[in-house]
This record gives C-alpha cells, structure tokens and sequence, in this order.
C-alpha cells in the first residue's frame, strides 16, 4: 500500500490512507506501506490516477479508498465484514460525505499550517501553492482563529459525539464498522500532523477515538504525532 | 398508531410518526392511524409518556420512532428489514442525530410560523407558548429571514446531495431502508405542514424525496397539505 509520509517516513498522516490502514486490520490481512510523498507522481502511475492511497493485491492494483474498502469486502467475502449488509453500505457513503464536506474542512481550518511542517521538504513548495490557492489565504492566515475554529470543529461533531454517547462505535454495540474508520482517519490525520489536542478530555467523541486507536494492537496509538517545535 | 393531525384531521405531519408510518409500510404491515393533537395527554397516558407516534400492537404499546422500529424488525423478523445489519442501525442512528440537531433546526427556521395555522385551534396557545419560550422569538420573528433561512436549509442539506446523487437511496441501490424514513420524516413534516416549496426542482434531494413519497402506492405523495392562505 502506497501511504502519505513526511518528511519522517514513519510520520504518516493521509486521512484517505488511515480509512485503508484500520480497513486492512479489520479484515485481518497483513500489509507492507509503501512511503510515498505527494510529488511522487511517477512512483504510482500505474494505478491510473495520482493519489493514495494505492493498493496492490497480487496483479490488482486499486486506489481510493472508498472502492479499496468495496474491493476487500468483495475480495476477502469469508472475512469480517467492512459493511454488515447493502443497507449499511448506504448509510456509510453518508457519513463519508458528511466527514469530507463538513469534519474535513474544519479540521483543515485547524491544522493546515502544521501539515506545512511534517510534510517532506520536497513537497513544501506543492502544498502550500496548491492549498494556498485552493483557500484563497496564506496557511497562517487561514488557520489564525484558533479559538472560532476549535468552537466550530466541536460543533461540527454534535452527530458524532450523540451517536458515540449511545453506542460503543458507529457501528453499533458489536464492534466497528467501515463508519468508524471514515471518520477515525479525520482525527487521526489531525493527530498525525499536528502537535494540537483538539479534543476535550471529556468529550464522548475523544472516548470513542481513544477505542479506535486501540484497536488491532494499538495501530493508531502507535503511530507517531510530530514533534512539538 | 396515535398520530399528530391538525385541524385539519386528514392533515399529519409529525416527522416522527411519519417514519413510523414509512417503516409499517416498508414491512408491509396494516395500520389503523388515530388522530391526537399536542393537548390530548390523557388519550396517550397509558403509554407512560406524552409524545406521538405511539403504535399499539396486539397487547403492546410501544412509543418513540427508533424503539417503534427497533420492535419492528424483531417482532416481524421474516419481513423485509429496516436495519440490514447491526452497522446499518449503528450508522442509522448517526443519521437520527444528524437529522435532529441539524436538518429539523434548519427547517423550524423556515416553517414553524406556518405550523401554527395548522395546528387544531385547542394547541395553538400550547404551541406558541412553548416553542417561543424554547425559541427565545415569536415564532413570526424566528422565520423572518426567509432568504437567509433557506440558503443555511440548502448547505445543511449537502451530505444528503452527494449521497443521493450517487445511488437512488440513502439505503443504498438495492432500496430504501430506515435511514431513508427517518430524513424523509423531515421534509415530509415541511411538506404536510407547510405550503412552502423548500428545495429547488433540480436538487438530487428533490428527486430522493420524490422516489420516497410515491413508494407504498404513494404513501407520502397523496398525504394532503395545508391550503396555501
């Protein structure tokens, strides 16, 4: 698997890569990551597009996320499910919408001009045009509300932190489902990049991030938080 | 089912009862309505609490629309699912929260002036005095921004756009399922207690919510609504 990294190859972060990671150990099956930086276009021409996270399976090659997680419920049918019925796989594509539409943004809004930093200095100049242009303001500038934008982040999470008050995961009281890992890689791509804790201690969504990053042997714990500098 | 009428006793629009309603038909089972205004506490008492839907069921009374839909699935397991599987009603019940404390704030903004000319005369102080008080605002001031009101209902709406756009269900391509209702309650509640025309004809929302209103014989689609005045 092709997967984000920074300049610390071991700092991984890509919210899309973290849904692939926690899908893959939800299934069981072992992967080896692949180091990829966002410059590195060459390196996964092969899939046909110019993102990670790119999964190689034998002769298969499968990018984005969404159809990753639909290719191992498919490929691996004897294995624990990702999405427990059709219906469940509706109600996912909702929550992945509502987590890229509303949870991402207010996370960029957060952790933007931290991202700057971890990322490979090959990449520095790439993301700050690309994103500079894309929000219309310098990183700094746009990340300089912190208190606004840690209001608005929490207020965001209102459906999430009802749902996660009343049940163990999004998916349910038996365990975690494909729901969770869309929206654990958001706060897990906040984690990765930035030395911010953007979560009250008391809140029912830190609870619920707390039993995703122990999940699989603390795959998400585990994983390294940049620097504080 | 004791379910919320207006004056009108044809006219319901309770977005509660009109999931259950959506959810009996999805099983295919029969039901008798009973009409009941907000005052008619007495009528409910032997359900242990004051709130519509309630659905009697042979010795059974069951009140609230997630516990209604609940029993359903397990006393009539052999009939079509509302939840396909235990993830399914974890992710629905994410889409319960966001639909409350996002989508019906949303639409109050936009209809609650209209809902008390609705209402039968007897709960018209009931109801203005309690949704002012809850709503800090007569209910006329609470709705005066229609243009602004609309806009925020349409970017409210956006994770249902980008759902529905890409499969005719939130439940997915194979139907609907519980999710479905409980958004579909919503609009539905705007739709039968005002006269109002909330989404533009081009919205992938608008084509969803017509799919949903003409299942079950057109169901939803031949519920009357209130005379524009």
């Amino acid at each position: 698997m092709y997967d984000l990294a920074g300049a610390d190859p071991l700092l991984r972060f890509s919210p899309y890569c973290w849904r692939t990671r926690m899908a893959l150990a939800h299934k069981g099956l072992d992967v080896e990551t692949v180091p990829w930086r966002f410059t590195d276009k060459d390196a996964i021409a092969f899939s046909g597009q110019t993102r990670v996270p790119v999964l190689v399976d034998g002769e298969k090659a499968i990018s984005d996320s969404w159809d990753i997680a639909c290719y191992l419920d498919a490929a691996y049918a004897d294995r624990r499910a990702l999405f427990g019925s059709a219906d469940a796989k509706g109600a996912a594509l909702f929550i992945k919408r509502w987590c890229e539409g509303q949870l991402h943004p207010a996370l960029v809004r957060l952790i933007v001009a931290d991202i700057v930093k971890v990322i490979d200095p090959k990449d520095v100049a790439y993301f700050r045009e690309s994103r500079e242009k894309a929000l219309g303001a310098t990183l700094e500038d746009y990340c300089a509300a912190k208190a606004e934008n840690l209001k608005h982040l929490h207020a965001v999470l209102a459906p999430l932190r009802f749902t996660v008050k009343d049940q163990p995961f999004i998916g349910g009281d038996e365990g975690p489902a494909y729901s969770d890992y869309i929206v654990f890689g958001a706060l897990q791509w906040a984690r990765c990049s930035s030395p911010q804790d953007l979560l009250a201690e008391d809140d029912p969504v830190a609870a619920w991030f707390d039993r995703l990053l122990n999940l699989y042997g603390g795959l998400g714990a585990k994983a390294p938080r940049p620097q504080v500098r």
